[in-house]
């Protein structure tokens, strides 16, 4: 290994690179920005959560860590916290917002008080240990108090952006910190990562600030009550729909829990500008008119538990949804959801209210920079190197090309995979090795316990169920005793199909006659056949042969 | 019942309504308009496809049927047929692309010749038998030979749409029928029925043309393969990509079994335009310089079975992605299918592609109207009773606001759900009934035979599995005989929980011991705690207790 080497290895993400998860390693020191989870597709059956493969990479060098920056305080960016903190306990830098949220996720599981949180604030260097000096840096994007990070190695200067859009007109706090990111680029910047969400999209994101006008109109032009859903974690959100429900005269009350923790914290912390009187809790909204009265509810992503699915399936016990209702998605679909999504918005039209949900009507906007944003930041921050994070691999190679069109060479720029390691010395960069970056499933208690094999055959199971079949047998005789029983689920109607059940009942008997060696072998194929043949299914199928 | 009195139903749809089936009613005499499929949604786990539930309307009014009429060759609106014709034998009215698309369907169904399949022109007007008199006429959609319905019955003129865009520029053949569509509303107009598919978006929906110019584009650009995934169905844009690729010295060879019959048929029809010597088998393609190759491949929805999918994944058997090639998807992704096509496209970027998606690059455009196009459709035909058919409830009611908005009173605008029936007559119009207009499912050689019951299994199994218990026990005695098996899948990995497994036949044995009397019960009440105690998991607990 060369002296000063640093190696910056993108750990965490479901599909997206760099996403939840980055380490920065220089010498025997590990600096982590961020830990996040990510939430299952949908052919992770039966997986609660995932979260980024960190124990594989850290096994041997745990003692390396010197502390962990947290750019925002999203799920995807501070989710995994608990978990990795369960592994390694090192101090944990955030703005206050950030920590806020950070210490909810830390009570919720048991780690209240075990862990060194210490706050910063945009603007702030600190030192972290070993070698790594970090300036935290204002962004904006869809959450108050996230920041930019450049830290400073002996190998140079590393500036990773976090989450961020160019919002001049940003519905919390100021404008991102361009005076920053072109004093970095004077100082000279070894490597930038940079966020690529919407690396593919033309243009630049709107201002949050269109958002005031598109929630204005849905209040001079709603007769009822308005009920606006959006993330849990998209406080700006939050903040813009009491300013413009105070604007126009009506209360506001939160429904759904995450919803309401959340905003209990970032109020307590200052992070949200209430007018006196307006926000109120349901039972009060209730006695008040309907033109006066305005709910943000959780189900952004039409999920059939959270407050706004239960409303549409009619289901929630103090909201009735009824004509006159304006019912507002202020939240982009998350790929994956448009199924329930469009259940929802149907079902809510069809209990007569009116619902506000596509891009025309400006009630959302993304808290991702588009094409034009990530340009001006690589032409203020001019950096040697590039890394584009934070986004499918289509997404870094749409980000790749806008950089090498402003000049950077195409060998200083590294489109990764997570757990690709580049390394920066003397000599330059280059990818060196892979370590395992992947992910790994939560399901109910378990981590990492279940993977592939158990997940083929829920699969299996989900498209066709399963038929089993207990058959009992003489062990000295080799007779069958009694009647096979046969069993399934998620297969076909058994009542509908007492036919079929019988003859699955023969094919066993006849099966474990022709060749009782291998008993379990010639049952599965013969009942395989007969319930193919019969259904053109293929459940799963399973012989018991109990012999004792 | 009145006289002169027309009844409108439509039947079909999962989530949209009337898309795939229609029926009218005068006297005893029915008239169908389309019969489609429809594919499953996520939930619907392990169903293969989705029809429209005409068994229970047409159950006592079989006798009724005077034919059915079909707009166009879409899987959607012709991939019922097979299952209604079945039911009901009667003549079958279609332009000789659908009908060819047709037939290819019954093939496969073994109903070739056993069906009255009758071609029809755009132009035609044709007495169906009993009151009705249906004039075809030429509408423009993403498939040639697509025609709307003017059906004249005693009660009144009914205009439906079928699937349409006002294209001035078509891929394939004149723009539509606007002439006709002014006769109807000159005659007057007792209903309308309309495509709503697009009724959420504002403005034209772009002219196909404007792909010619996104695919020329691309032939320009690329220096190596050009690789282009569409719809099965889409033969318009099959002619585009061939002409196209002429256009820049390519040849073109089909990739994928359901587009080269698709394309055979369409070319022995004569509705495709292919340039002598452009058309190549796979073989002779792979023989030509990169530059001048180009393949149609089957796979737009990132199915990892099809063409492109395999390709993406690696498994293709004759084609390998490798730098320097193009890959195009032009098509939409069906919503639902976002995960599949993100991961397709990303594995392209990782094979080395360079792959041409959003929006922004033009290849690909809408088969369906949008605002502007409604409107002045809705101003030529002039109805006296709109129904706006063809998607979710959020699209009718969207559509109705636009049909108010021209001056059509609200309480002549019927925004319906599957199986509600309009009745129109010298009084008036109304919804008077619901029939089931819901729909079938299809699983394997099964239609009809698995329902909620069975999807409620498949969904437990799918989150986690079962854990199945088969104790013997002595009739007489009540004794437990032996140990418990204890048999589980896709709930953990069994080898790493030994214990678990263990502690399951203890819980077994115990809970028999402590009420023998409802084994059942309280096996699976013990089992079931012991397992969500240890695992936070609730996978299907299933007691066999034989007792012989």
């Amino acid at each position: 290994m060369a002296n000063n080497t640093l190696k910056i290895i993108p750990l965490g993400g479901l599909g997206e690179i760099g996403k939840n998860m980055t380490a920065l390693e220089y010498g025997r020191n590990i600096l982590i920005v961020d830990a996040g989870v990510m939430f299952p597709e949908h052919d992770m059956l039966g997986v609660d959560l995932v979260i980024p493969d960190f124990t594989h990479y850290l096994e041997e060098k745990r003692d390396w860590v010197r502390g962990i920056v947290v750019t925002h305080g999203h799920e995807d960016h501070i989710g995994g916290l608990p978990f990795l903190l369960q592994e390694v306990n090192v101090p944990v830098y955030a703005t206050r917002l950030t920590a806020g949220l950070i210490e909810l996720k830390l009570q919720k599981h048991g780690l209240e008080g075990k862990v060194n949180l210490k706050t910063v604030r945009a603007g702030d260097r600190v030192s972290i240990g070993g070698p790594f000096n970090v300036e935290f840096f204002h962004v904006c994007h869809s959450i108050p108090d996230s920041v930019g990070l450049a830290i400073r190695t002996p190998a140079g200067l590393v500036v990773h952006t976090g989450d961020f859009k160019l919002d001049y007109t940003p519905a919390w706090g100021d404008p991102p910190d361009f005076g920053a990111l072109a004093r970095f680029g004077a100082e000279g910047v070894l490597c930038l990562l940079s966020d690529s969400t919407n690396a593919d999209n033309p243009g630049f994101t709107p201002s949050e600030k269109t958002v005031d006008e598109g929630l204005d109109r849905v209040f001079r032009e709603a007769k009822g009550r308005v009920i606006i859903t959006t993330f849990g974690s998209l406080m700006s959100r939050v903040q813009q729909v009491i300013h413009a429900a105070a604007r126009h005269g009506r209360v506001v009350a939160i429904d759904g829990r995450s919803l309401e923790e959340s905003v209990e914290r970032a109020q307590s912390l200052g992070y949200l500008d209430i007018p006196p009187g307006v926000l109120v809790d349901l039972q009060t909204l209730k006695k008040r008119p309907d033109s006066q009265s305005c709910l943000i509810a959780t189900g952004s992503q039409g999920e059939p538990t959270a407050a706004l699915g239960r409303m549409a399936a009619g289901r929630h016990r103090q909201i009735t949804i009824k004509e006159g209702d304006t019912v507002v998605m202020s939240s982009r679909v998350i790929p994956g959801n448009e199924e329930l999504v469009s259940r929802a918005i149907n079902n809510l039209f069809r209990r007569g209210a009116r619902v506000i949900y596509g891009r025309a009507d400006n009630v959302h906007v993304s808290g991702h920079a588009s094409q034009e944003e990530l340009k001006l930041v690589l032409s203020l921050v001019k950096p040697k190197y590039f890394i584009p994070v934070h986004g499918e691999l289509r997404h870094l190679h749409a980000h790749a090309a806008l950089a090498r069109q402003q000049g950077i060479p195409a060998e200083n720029i590294f489109i990764l995979e997570n757990g690709h390691v580049v390394e920066f010395d003397d000599r330059g960069a280059r990818v060196v090795e892979r370590v395992p970056g992947g992910w790994v499933f939560v399901d109910g208690s378990g981590v990492g316990d279940i993977g592939p094999a158990v997940l083929r055959d829920r699969e299996i199971l989900s498209q066709d169920g399963f038929v089993l079949a207990v058959v009992r047998r003489n062990p000295k005789t080799g007779q069958v005793e009694g009647r096979p029983v046969i069993i399934t689920r998620g297969f076909v109607y058994v009542k509908e199909n007492m036919d079929l059940i019988e003859r699955a009942e023969e094919t066993v008997v006849n099966a474990l006659r022709r060749n009782g060696k291998d008993p379990q072998t010639s049952i599965r194929k013969a009942l395989s056949e007969l319930v193919y043949n019969e259904t053109r299914r293929r459940p799963m199928v399973l012989p018991v042969v109990l012999e004792e």
